[in-house]
């Protein structure tokens, strides 16, 4: 707080001293910038510059307020919310599991694949299920068609928080590629976007090491292995990378793409050329099976 | 398993002894029920039953199954459902108001309201919003409209899970005062739904004593109480009741009002009339202030 302050009055003084220099004032001190400072200082002691000294403060304050928020934060709540809507889906798909298969057990049993099981519960009624996954009978209870409503509404309801996060999905690939370029090719938004968020935000991730990057999301693992000596961890979140994932020897693939990405990171945070695309070839190159 | 089998063998036996002695066969040892299941045994040596006796014990166990599923499980998976559905609606709207407060920062301040912090985000405009809390200037960021879409998106989402709730709660409201219309009346929906799941039966909760039903709900202070002498907790989740939260002494009411819930309890496991409007009179006159 103390040195947002002295920021603020700092930027202050500078801007007042430069309009007075302007208006001719201080013509004559012009030659040394310590002098002009501390002439504008005793300006302080005037009671008439103080009103004007708080409106400036204020409106700086608000340009540096509305300057603080960018394309980081919009980027790192729509990873947090998808992350969030997977959670909510894990919730209700449980809850849908048990209180439809009281009704067509064999359906929640058979069927594994969650998008399948809503839309098949949307789409069909139990006799047309049973028919499509070969069964004669059924052991659930006969329920009436009120009762089975309100089970097709939890189904709709799974369905539509599934499509808010494709949606989200899609808008977030859109807003890196958009952001940083060269990172998002690279890791690929998703992966990407964790990146992003563990690290906060891209000028933190530019000014990372490499080694930094490759261990984001690992941080439980790390500091087990610094504090009890044990194995220490090869990858974050990049483990997931289909580089790493298709290398045979995972940590040395996942020290290299680290490596690139961190070198993304910086082309697209100083806003150089795109190179991703170079660096995939070459990576993809050393890490063939 | 061993006792589910017995079970069904003993209905088995008494099925066909009945047959059997309708067909004739054993029409001289009828005064004997004893005699009757001795010589029905003594067929099971007799190979040709063995695919009729697996054959009917099939049957009694699907009958069995598909008997097992009441209308208590169904309130149940309702109940259980809406409280899911208001944990996902905490965690939605906690990050719409983080999202949309980098946006407009006054608008998640101010409104304190979640419905109607909502209602605002999806049908105005940021300048609406802002003329209608008295607010001049806004702290927020400008976004584009496209990021800011994803924010209406999600708020929207938080309304349609909102809206799932209502809806389970009324078919909940219709459900139980079918099922117990004596204990829906005077616990009211969902503290009834509530009691109904932590029961898990109708037919337990009739069978409770009146001082369980008083304490559902509060098994973690009770337990403490037990185990470490702490003082007893005076009520579960009826703490909640109108009755109850009127009341100078509280744990008086919340005593007699379990009492006259567990009657109502019995009352409605045992189709007997219809007397909680009665019994409400009571309590309401007992604890009015």
């Amino acid at each position: 707080m103390k040195y947002q302050y002295t920021n603020i009055l700092g930027t202050f003084l500078l801007q007042e001293t430069d309009k007075i220099i302007k208006r001719g004032t201080f013509a004559k001190v012009r030659p040394l910038p310590e002098d002009k400072i501390t002439s504008v200082l005793s300006l302080f002691k005037d009671s008439g510059y103080f009103q004007a000294f708080r409106q400036k403060n204020l409106r700086q304050s608000k340009r540096d307020l509305k300057a603080a928020i960018n394309q980081d934060h919009l980027i790192n709540q729509t990873i947090s919310n998808i992350q969030e809507l997977d959670k909510t889906t894990n919730l209700l798909i449980k809850r849908l599991r048990e209180w439809y298969g009281l009704y067509c057990p064999e359906l929640t049993h058979i069927i594994t694949n969650n998008e399948k099981l809503v839309e098949l519960i949307l789409k069909k009624t139990r006799d047309q299920i049973l028919k499509q996954i070969n069964q004669k009978n059924t052991f659930g209870t006969d329920f009436k068609a009120h009762d089975v409503q309100e089970m097709q509404l939890l189904a709709k309801q799974v369905q539509q928080v599934q499509q808010l996060r494709n949606q989200h999905e899609k808008y977030l690939d859109k807003t890196m590629k958009n952001y940083c370029p060269n990172f998002t090719a690279l890791a690929g938004a998703t992966i990407g976007a964790k990146l992003l968020l563990l690290g906060k935000s891209l000028k933190r991730l530019a000014l990372f090491p490499a080694s930094t990057i490759q261990l984001l999301g690992a941080e439980k693992a790390l500091f087990r292995h610094i504090k009890t000596k044990s194995l220490s961890p090869k990858f974050g979140v990049i483990h997931d990378h289909p580089i790493v994932q298709n290398a045979k020897n995972k940590g040395k693939a996942a020290r290299a793409l680290a490596d690139k990405l961190s070198l993304c990171a910086r082309i697209d945070y100083f806003k150089g050329k795109f190179k991703a695309d170079q660096f995939q070839k070459e990576l993809e190159k050393r890490f063939a099976k």
